[in-house]
């Protein structure tokens, strides 16, 4: 198994907010911007999601990873919304149903756009000049905030509503995992020495923190490490 | 005096998520709406800024105005994030500073693309396809998230970012204040039969809510009712 590690999209001692779940796409992430040496603020959110056990995991990783800071900021509000399987407990996960619609019942409304949002005045307040979110082809396919076209508008977004922005200072959105599939994520994920372990990605875990093994993501993360393996 | 009550920017019975501060511009824009009759679901946030009268003048005027709901998100990690005297008790509010500077340090960092973010969320939910916020020329000035390149490119993020937008719904952001003074502003007020007391604008209020006079939104504010009353 040869993974080539993508080389950073920007040159120099870089400063970033990171979007961290917890999950393996962010934990690459993580590993990933760590390894081009830059200097990482992680982000996470507390928004009443079933996977508190993710919350958990994303203060182990940036414990790890030597992050500069890790800010868990609370968004009750995002819950309160309704809308998602994640966040409404009336609308039950989905089990297998892997593909079978156009976008999940597990997609929370604008979430991506939330947290790109709160990112944005991460990245303001810290001075950070990119934005990691771990977005890939995968949910692309399902989710309309992982698009690449969405991305690019956010970055337009990020460029014209901030002072940073204003006063000369480039701000970047990366999404280094885009164009990657599960099995490549998988197979850079131990390339960068990030066991399966320390990540957690299921939608339903179990009330001791063990993934269902059932979920869309939990079959989605259990074909990439299969299919990475067999490369 | 004579005022020009702006016509509605779509036709037909829209339903809107419109921004309520409970200042005079969100103010504004409800009974413009209201007078459009759009059906509106007024939306706060309390995020720790100094001025909490705010939220229950914005209560009362969305009772008032007969919005279908009025939602409060707590938001208590924009305050955490710092970076503006409107929520860092560390920097105080200057007084009488209207136009010293390039971008106020009551600039909260990257608010309005936070508060669009959640507006686009609660228009997934609600099934709205307006969002209303009051950004106005005056606030161009100084505040990069209120310039009208800015608001074009989130729109182009609403869009491209929302399960409503990948099915056709198309979403609009409408800032029907952008190209008004204050004193536009205060005048359509009264012409809406909105009331000076009925909102607040103040950024340092006393302990009794009294709005202080001193800061840059109580100057543009008396300045902008003083220029209406002469017209």
């Amino acid at each position: 198994m040869s993974v080539r590690i993508p080389r950073p999209p920007a040159r120099g001692a870089r400063t970033a907010v990171l979007l961290l779940s917890g999950g393996l796409d962010s934990g690459t992430c993580l590993a990933l911007a760590t390894r081009w040496r830059w200097r990482v603020h992680a982000l996470s959110f507390d928004y009443g999601q079933r996977h508190g056990v993710e919350l958990a995991a994303a203060r182990r990783l940036a414990e790890r990873f030597g992050a500069l800071s890790h800010r868990v900021i609370p968004l009750p509000g995002l819950g309160a919304l309704g809308g998602s399987a994640l966040t409404d407990r009336a609308i039950s996960v989905p089990k297998s149903a892997l593909g079978e619609v156009p976008i999940p019942v597990t997609y929370v409304p604008a979430r991506n756009t939330i947290f790109l949002a709160f990112a944005l005045a991460a990245a303001e307040v810290t001075g950070a000049t990119e934005i990691v979110i771990g977005a890939n082809a995968l949910d692309y396919s399902g989710y309309p905030d992982c698009r690449p076209e969405f991305l690019r508008a956010f970055e337009r977004v990020a460029r014209l509503g901030t002072k940073a922005g204003v006063e000369g200072r480039r701000l970047s959105i990366r999404a280094p995992l885009l164009a990657k599939t599960k099995a490549d994520i998988a197979a850079l994920s131990l390339a960068l020495a990030l066991a399966p372990g320390d990540t957690i990605s299921c939608y339903d875990p179990g009330a001791d923190g063990a993934p269902c093994g059932a979920c869309d993501a939990c079959l989605l993360r259990a074909k990439g490490f299969q299919e990475a393996a067999q490369r």
